[in-house]
C-alpha cells in the first residue's frame, strides 16, 4: 500500500474499545443477487472472509428456496464452512427452518421480525404479533438447544409505505423480541432513511424499556449515504456491534444503482482510524471483495475497495 | 416524493441550527472531468443550483487554462452568472488571477495553500511557505478591495506521498493565511483518509491556537466514504460551513470510479434529519444533479441522487 493507504489512528473519546463486526454479505448481500453464485464460490467467501479476520459470519438462510432462491444451497453450503473458528449464524424464519439448521449443527441462529405492519404484511404474510407470535417456538427451542438467537428487526426508522416509523412502535417489537429469549438484537434501517440523531433517540428509548445496550446491533444501508455516520452515532452511544457486508454487497435488485449495506471495508476504514480493535486485515478483506466482484461481474460499491484498487493511479495534481 | 423519501427529523444535540453549504460542484467538481462542458451547461448548472437553494455556489477558477483548461471559460462564465442572488467565489491561484477576477466584478475569491510539503511542490512548484509568501500580497489586493477571501488548505490529514500529515503542520499554515488576513478556511481531506477523532484532533488544536472555529469550513472526500461521518464530527464541534459538492462531482480523473467530494444530496439528507436548515430543495437538487449526470454521460455518484433517481422502483420483500 502507498503512504495514503491508512488512516492516522486517532481516538475519539466515549467510543468502545473493541466493536464486533457482524458479517451479512454471504447471506443479506448474496440474497439480492440476480445470478447464481456456485456454492463453492460461497463457501470460498466465507473462508476468505474468515481468512481477513472476521469473526462473525452469516453464512446463509433457511428461509424456504421459493422466496430467496439465490439461498436454496443452504444444506449445501454449511457444512463446507461448518468447521471454520469463527461464529456462523444461519438466518431461520421459522420452526421448520431451525430443524434444517439445527439438523446440520448451527450453535448460532437469527429470526425477523418487522416494525411495520406494511412490511410484516409484506414480507411474511401476517401481522406484526402474528408473526412475533409464529417466532416464539422457534426462539424457545433454539434456546433450549443451546443456540445463540439473534433478533433482527426490519424497518426501524423508515418503511417505504408507511414513512417514518414511530420509535416506541419500534421499542414495543424490541421489547417482545427480548422477553422471547433472543440473545441479541440487530436494529435494521432497511431502507437506509435514518440520520444519526433518529439513531440516538432509537437507542435512548430502547435504554428507557430496559433493553442493554451491550444486546443492540446496529444494521444500516447506505441508500442515501448514511450509514456510517449513522453508526459513528450509534458507537458514540455505546453500541459495539455493527452489521456489515462485505464490499457494500445488496441492496435492491429492481434498482440497479441503488446501494446496498454498510460496506465493511468502509467500516473498517474509520474504526481503524479510531483506534477501535476489530481483528480485521483490511488488505484481505478488499482483495476477497474485489475477487467476489468479479464473480459477480461489477464493481464493488465500496467506496474504500474501489480506492484501494486503485491505489496505484497518480495523485492528481491540480485536485484541491 | 414516496412515503420513504424524506428522512424522519430528530435533532441532535449540540450542533449548529443552521449550516451553510459552500457548493464546489462547478469547480471542484468540473475542473476534474475529461471532456469539455460547455460554457452555457456550466451556466445553467450553477443558476439551478441558486434555484435550488444553495447560497453559496464556487463558480470557477483562474488558475491558468494550462494547468485546468477544463474552466479556461471562467471569462465566459462569470458574466452569465454573476447578477445570480446568490455568493458566487471564483477560485485564484496568484495576482494575475486575481486581476482577472477582479475585472469582471468578483466579490469573493478562494486562494489556496498546502498542508504538505510534497504537495506545494507538486501543485505549485514551490516550498510551502514560498507559496504562503505569493499568497499574501493576492489577500491584501482583495481585502483592500473589500473582497471576502476564503483559504482553501489541501492535505490536512494525509498525503499521497508522505502518509498522515502531523497536526502541527496543519495548524501552522491555518494560522498563517488567518493571519495573512483570509476571511476563512476550509479544510481540505484532499485525499479522503480523515477519520473523525482526526478531525476532532485537527479542530481542537486549531481551538487552541486562537483560530476561531466560525472561521472554519470542512471539505471532506468521500475517497473511503468517510465524508459525512467526518462531517458529524466537524458538526458536533461546532463548525458550521461545509464544503460539497452537487451529485458527488469531482474524484480523480486517473482512477475512473474513484469517488469525489462529499455529494451535496447526502449532506442535505443528513441535515434535514437532523433538522438543521439549510435552505435547499431536495428535489430540485437531485433533480439538477441527474440532469448534470446526463451531460457528463454517467451516473452520479451520489447515493441519495441514485436513490431519489429510483425511487418509484418497488421496495424488495425480502430484503432485511
Amino acid at each position: 500500500m502507498t503512504a495514503s493507504a491508512l488512516p492516522m489512528v486517532v481516538p475519539l473519546p466515549g467510543l468502545p474499545d473493541r466493536v464486533r463486526i457482524h458479517e451479512v454479505g454471504a447471506r443479506d448481500g448474496l440474497q439480492n443477487e440476480k445470478g447464481t453464485v456456485p456454492t463453492e464460490v460461497k463457501a470460498e467467501f466465507v473462508r476468505r472472509l474468515a481468512g481477513a479476520g472476521l469473526t462473525t459470519i452469516e453464512a446463509t438462510s433457511f428461509v424456504h428456496p421459493k422466496w430467496v432462491p439465490q439461498l436454496a444451497d443452504a444444506e449445501q453450503l454449511f457444512p463446507l464452512v461448518g468447521d471454520l473458528p469463527v461464529a456462523l449464524p444461519v438466518l431461520v424464519p421459522n420452526e421448520r427452518g431451525l430443524d434444517r439448521a439445527l439438523a446440520l449443527g448451527a450453535r448460532r441462529v437469527a429470526v425477523f421480525a418487522s416494525a411495520t405492519e406494511s412490511f410484516a404484511r409484506a414480507n411474511l404474510n401476517r401481522t406484526v404479533d402474528e408473526a412475533l407470535a409464529m417466532l416464539e417456538p422457534v426462539v424457545a427451542r433454539a434456546k433450549a438447544a443451546d443456540v445463540h438467537v439473534r433478533g433482527y428487526l426490519s424497518m426501524c426508522f423508515g418503511d417505504p409505505w408507511e414513512g417514518a416509523v414511530p420509535v416506541p412502535q419500534v421499542v414495543r417489537v424490541c421489547r417482545a423480541l427480548i422477553d422471547m429469549g433472543c440473545d441479541e438484537l440487530s436494529l435494521g434501517d432497511t431502507i437506509g432513511v435514518a440520520t444519526p440523531g433518529h439513531v440516538l433517540a432509537l437507542l435512548t428509548a430502547l435504554t428507557a424499556e430496559r433493553v442493554p445496550t451491550d444486546v443492540l446491533g446496529v444494521h444500516f444501508h447506505d441508500t442515501y449515504g448514511q450509514a456510517l455516520a449513522n453508526t459513528l452515532a450509534a458507537l458514540q452511544y455505546g453500541v459495539s456491534t455493527v452489521d456489515a457486508s462485505a464490499g457494500g454487497l445488496g441492496g435492491c435488485p429492481y434498482a440497479k444503482s441503488a446501494t446496498g449495506n454498510l460496506a465493511t471495508e468502509d467500516l473498517v476504514w474509520m474504526l481503524r482510524g479510531l483506534g477501535i480493535d476489530t481483528g480485521v486485515d483490511l488488505g484481505r478483506l478488499v482483495a476477497t471483495s474485489a475477487w467476489m466482484a468479479g464473480h459477480l461481474g461489477r464493481p464493488s460499491p465500496s467506496r474504500t475497495v474501489r480506492a484501494l484498487s486503485h491505489e496505484d493511479a497518480p495523485a492528481d495534481p491540480k485536485e484541491q
